[in-house]
């Protein structure tokens, strides 16, 4: 199985302009640390001298997982549903950080098991199927489903950022999801599933040892299958995942830029860059998760997250709290005076 | 040498009812990370449920350094005015970052080399005199120039915190100064100077060994006289140091909150810790500084800066980049639902 995204690497021919730009401003060389980075990075993407953000626009995913008749969660799958309903209320923490930075949220209903929740303004019905199914016993998903959770995110994408933005930040809700994130990371960086489960909303030492079995039997049975992203993506993930990877691809592919939150977002990541690599080029790493095996992940994809606040929320709280950093990023690259503009005096060339 | 600063420790009365109110929020417990600690900090300082921050302010103090005269940075005394200008002409990184935000911004002359600026209205003109004298020779104050710069910046934060701020945050400008910063630090927490000093702006490998080896003349041309806190400031600091500690020590004092930036922030922190070790209670640390010996000052003070995004700047830029992340702190802890409200589920307390 394949996706048909079309994903360029970012152009590199102004580069040495743009470092240029940056080395220009009145400050010492490399002063502004890792917002250097991702100004240089926001440029390459937009290739200008002036990057343009406009409004972030957050999606949140929600869906619930087979594999939780396992016993992977200390959590019942009924908090999927009532954490969306808490979504919808404006409750949540990630309502909160939207809030107080006037960031549009909206939220999907990817597959929660039930009935639909009762309609609201900030919640979309794209249900697939109540819940994936159990991964130790079939694939998550038919081919179908998860090509329809792609592609109903990758056109929302594509609707956001027709409204403006140039951004998009994206959250999960999904009891159960970190173990298909492991088995994600697992299957796409060929990493022992010891290494890439962890304690997720809170298991204790005897749940994480029996979520790292539920990976190992769920890579077992489906070995001969996982030979692509797509299809790994199909075989271990979950209906929000999914549907964040399609959105997260047709970001990419109209040369936007994708704000990666924390494990859950980086494996549905991974399933895109094992396919098409290139998306690297168009990803800012907001936050490294208390979630142990994603220091190993971000690692794995050569990649520096901008924040470190030991968080193990989801909902993509890390992506909008590192909004403000890439703002500022943009900010100092637009807006700060050069050298010579401000009459200031350069290091001497022999110090430098 | 002695301030007059009263400091009591923050009550611990109310901490029970802070963690209950933190732990009743609609997520699983702890999954916050540092936000939980800062929110639960604010609110033990205010001693309240309900966690009131109103605006920040954001206070620079700039002065020249007469150990300047050893060759210990690569920019010559003359930049300390030329980005004093910049700051008045809202070029510099820490306008952009204050701008961005809505951040006012004041900056104070505390004892710029040569006449005095133009007259600007974000500009104070406090000058005690044209810079310190070099350590490495006498006392970089007399005790009248320091009390009078420790006052003055007391009298400035008490004047903005009137104004309604419940943070203030302090930054600085002082080509030089990362040779005084890391003399203090050597004196404070009797560390050898070879482990307090950094690159600054700049310095190369040679200027690096220089730098120690002029502060540990410094230490031991002023042994006898290094007995207090505010002694370690009068001999080793800046004039735009001493500022920003007597501002620290008012706001303290009055219950506020100080957002320390990174490393000369720290180290003018330092001075007042040593006398008024109850400070700490009051101070969010907002980032991890390149320069080297920060980490090993934070070590020393036990405390963990909310950022590590390897800047080097000064201005206070590390504190208003913060900023955000201690409003998400009191956003969540005043706003989030908690799992009664909501009627979300709260994890089985034996898998706690």
């Amino acid at each position: 199985m394949r996706y048909s995204f079309n994903i360029a690497p970012a152009s590199r021919h102004m580069d040495a302009i743009i470092q240029q730009h940056i080395d220009g401003k009145t400050k010492p060389q490399g002063a502004l640390g890792q917002l250097e980075r991702v100004a240089a990075q926001l440029a390459r993407i937009q290739a200008s001298q002036n990057i343009q953000l406009g409004p972030l626009h957050h999606l949140v995913f929600a869906a619930d997982h087979g594999v939780c008749a396992q016993g992977v969660s200390p959590y019942p799958s009924e908090v999927t549903r009532q954490m969306v309903t808490n979504f919808c209320n404006g409750g949540a923490a990630i309502n909160v950080f939207c809030r107080q930075q006037d960031i549009n949220m909206t939220v999907v209903d990817a597959g929660i098991r039930g009935d639909s929740l009762p309609p609201h303004p900030n919640l979309l019905d794209h249900r697939i199927a109540e819940g994936t199914a159990d991964f130790t016993a079939e694939p998550a998903m038919t081919p179908e489903q998860c090509l329809s959770a792609v592609e109903f995110g990758a056109e929302l994408a594509r609707m956001k950022l027709a409204e403006g933005s140039s951004v998009l930040s994206f959250g999960e809700m999904g009891i159960g999801n970190t173990t298909a994130g492991a088995a994600l990371m697992a299957a796409c960086l060929k990493i022992p599933p010891h290494d890439c489960v962890g304690r997720g909303t809170g298991a204790n030492d005897a749940m994480l040892v029996h979520k790292a079995e539920v990976v190992e039997q769920a890579l077992v049975r489906h070995r001969d299958q996982l030979t692509s992203g797509a299809a790994i993506m199909q075989h271990l993930g979950g209906l929000e995942l999914a549907m964040m990877a399609g959105a997260m691809a047709a970001t990419a592919e109209v040369g936007k830029v994708i704000l990666v939150d924390g494990f859950l977002a980086s494996t549905a990541l991974l399933t895109l860059w094992r396919d098409h690599p290139a998306i690297l080029d168009y990803c800012v790493f907001s936050h490294l998760s208390v979630e142990k095996a994603h220091h190993s992940l971000l690692l794995a994809l050569d990649v520096e997250p901008l924040l470190q606040l030991d968080l193990r929320l989801g909902e993509g709280s890390g992506a909008v709290l590192a909004w403000p950093l890439v703002q500022a990023a943009a900010a100092f690259f637009n807006d700060m005076a050069s050298f010579a503009d401000a009459g200031v005096s350069e290091q001497a060339p022999d110090e430098a």
